[in-house]
């Protein structure tokens, strides 16, 4: 709420905001934890429509030509595939008529993320040509001849009884999982589900334990299921995070109205701590250096499926929203959204679809760190991914041509200076990596991190909730008779 | 022999036979099957020498313009990594001081693949630059943002010790398995094998059994070194065959002779029957009927590893040469010859890279069929891939748009015309399918197929190679002594 305050008291107030440096502020240590999360009101609507009144009559020029796009969206255009309101009564009556297809949660958050565009120029789940162009290349041809990336497959699974009883029908009903018609897929062309060949050239393994495996593929059926989506109406969570899912569309309106000129995305599932915020604060500084005026950071945490062990996504809003508060990160030049897609915890195949889904939501700039979507391999003592091969493959892959990429220097406490630095070689023995393991730990034995490793605010959210959790874990023991 | 002596008696007698249809000979029954194969002379060189003579002198003309290339090689120039004659002393010299790397058999046709240029533009052994691109993506991005399809990784691999050993050598000298200084690796880099990954990645499925990992992949050490090859002579294997290893410059060097308007490639690893005849000749039809004038076939088989129970090289040498001889493929719009590439059975991972070198080596028509490179699952009893794959993945491969991807027509045994013909699914149970197996049992068991398989001569090879194998065996058995 105060944030949202903030930024409109900027904007009116100061009409160069938007050429200005950022400066950071030191973390507020004096904060208070609020109970409640801040985030219970959109934080960009006010500024949308504030912005919008006061721009009309303003007189701020830039030096450079603002677009409003300043990327293209692949494909040349935005996929919606949400049928307009005067029509979803009949599309909805029509859609009753059709054999029904069962959608999982995570097929759902599919559903989502192809209806908004963000896999764009995919219309719907992939029929077998384009399957096996992202299994084979990780991108697809368009008939023009150029190229889109499209590293993960974004399939729809039926087992045998639902390709029976679809039969000859050409257009098929998805049944959401609480049993809403959700949507329709129409032309449908249904072909075989080969699980371990897409395993295997999704992951580079099929080593038993990848998160995403176990949960949407091992109880998938052994049918895929392609063809182009009607969405009878926007997918809402009513989890009270709807306001933060902004659709590409949305993020494109809201940078032009922020008047950004150039857009860099941050990818994360994971709390954001000041070496975090150091890098995306000396991202901007590196912008405004190449002569960028007013570049904007999409803090852009993922929202879908991901794996028990990480923090959820209600905590992890909260937590960024703390990040804000304290000043840690500049509310005035970031947008905090959430990106509806589930994790695959793929690696190099997966951090390209990442970049690709945020080119479509208008970033022109996509930060890669150490290891991106990697994970512990599931069987062996190791990181399933070589660490560099992320940023190495998404810096050469195919339909990423037109997006920056910056690759992330790597951040570490500095016990000297007592605060998150990049890491100096020179004197390694000063500083001191804390994992994400390491962060849990400290946060579920109520141990404080070192001074400066995160602000105050967003810290107390990670204890929270593992406090939380340690309650919820008392009370399974009481409830287990001894044996 | 009488193969080559009638290539130049048409091309001297004929001069219109270029633009001749090509009528299919009867399968000579009366041939008599010699007990020497009859590839020891060259059968191209003779027609090469004559026909240059002939053509500057000739009057022969023709209504299209030859080109000497009739599809531009990968990166646009041929590689070609043979160091000089009058350099090999000197860079012997110098390679007799670097550090040792000892060649597999299989690392030496890699060698000899790439000196050649069947992987143009590659160099040398991938770097990780283009190892990571070809297992992600299938295809490396050239400094001029041009895409050529490179679709197995072909990289060398180096155990702890030899890494060690070559410490911060930049140079290294290749030794082949029989002690012979090779070739050269010149600006070396050595990164790490991840061979779970590439397995997993290349042949989508990490099940044991592979014939190439078991060979190849398990026994190799666990990093990989680049780098650019010089190669101080021509690759030989001594075993009669070489003269059948034409390089892609003599092969296109050949083309033009010929006067070819058209080269389509058949890639296969199995004797020539019928039903394969069948196809490359209505291929040549239809080339004819597109307004090509001499469409020129190359029947190309493979000579690097395969599997154990494949048909040896020699043998399957011998039996192509008797299908030429028998006149069921015209040996006037044909050109046998080798590729010397070993075989990964990596379906439709491989079937890109067949198709690839052989633009290397001019032929602008490929001719793919059911399940390209494909075998049975090692453990599952199914195909290991779905044998419509191949086509579809080559059909949208990156790199290979220029290359005219001809789909095979199923072709089997008609047991009313008793004759190998195209499938008619309206009277299907008319057809006979004989698998490669049924192929080998008939052989095993000296039984003969049914008329009009596979000509006569041909069929006398593979029975004759069966009946060795057979008392080879009956050998060995008679050795051990009985428990």
């Amino acid at each position: 709420m105060s944030l949202t305050i903030r930024i409109i008291n900027n904007i009116t107030t100061n009409p160069n905001l938007f050429v200005q440096r950022t400066t950071k502020r030191p973390c507020s240590t004096s904060t208070k934890f609020h109970s409640k999360p801040i985030y219970h009101t959109n934080p960009l609507l006010p500024s949308v429509y504030k912005f919008r009144k006061m721009s009309s009559s303003s007189s701020i020029s830039f030096s450079i030509q603002i677009k409003s796009s300043l990327i293209d969206p692949d494909g040349g255009s935005l996929v919606d595939l949400i049928v307009a309101e005067s029509e979803r009564a009949n599309k909805t009556l029509e859609a009753e008529s059709m054999p029904e297809v069962r959608l999982t949660r995570i097929d759902l958050e599919w559903v989502h993320v192809i209806s908004e565009g963000w896999a764009s120029p995919l219309k719907g789940f992939m029929r077998e040509d384009e399957y096996l162009q992202s299994l084979h290349f990780n991108s697809i041809r368009m008939k023009d001849g150029s190229v889109v990336n499209m590293s993960l497959p974004i399939v729809l699974a039926i087992d045998d009884e639902a390709k029976e009883r679809i039969g000859n029908f050409k257009d098929v009903g998805l049944v959401g999982p609480d049993g809403d018609l959700i949507a329709i897929l129409r032309r449908i062309e249904i072909y075989k589900h080969n699980k371990e060949e897409r395993i295997a050239r999704t992951w580079g393994t099929i080593a038993p334990g990848l998160p995403y495996v176990e949960e949407a593929l091992n109880p998938a059926g052994n049918w895929l299921i392609g063809g182009d989506l009607e969405v009878l109406k926007p997918i809402k969570y009513n989890d009270g995070l709807d306001h933060y899912r902004l659709s590409p569309q949305q993020l494109r309106d809201e940078f032009d109205r922020r008047r950004a000129d150039a857009v860099f995305a941050f990818q994360l599932r994971n709390p954001v701590h000041n070496g975090h915020a150091l890098l995306m604060n000396d991202t901007r500084r590196r912008l405004l250096e190449m002569g960028f005026k007013n570049p904007v950071l999409l803090l852009h945490p993922l929202g879908g499926f991901t794996k028990a062990d990480d923090v959820p996504l209600d905590v992890r809003m909260e937590q960024h929203s703390k990040v804000l508060e304290d000043g840690v990160l500049d509310p005035q030049t970031t947008i905090v959204a959430i990106f509806p897609s589930p994790m695959h915890y793929a690696g190099p195949t997966e951090v390209q679809w990442h970049a690709k889904a945020r080119i479509n939501a208008g970033a022109n700039f996509y930060i890669v760190g150490r290891d991106p979507a990697g994970m512990g391999h599931p069987t062996e003592k190791r990181d399933l991914y070589d660490p560099d091969h992320g940023k190495k493959v998404l810096s050469m892959a195919p339909g990423l041509e037109k997006l920056n990429i910056l690759p992330f220097r790597v951040a570490a406490y500095d016990t000297v200076a007592k605060k998150m630095a990049f890491f100096d070689p020179s004197r390694a023995k000063d500083f001191l990596f804390i994992s994400g393991t390491k962060m849990r730990t400290y946060a579920r034995t109520g141990e404080n991190p070192p001074d400066g490793f995160m602000c105050p605010g967003g810290w107390k959210v990670l204890v929270k909730y593992y406090e939380s959790l340690q309650s919820e874990e008392v009370t399974k023991q009481l409830a287990v008779p001894s044996a």
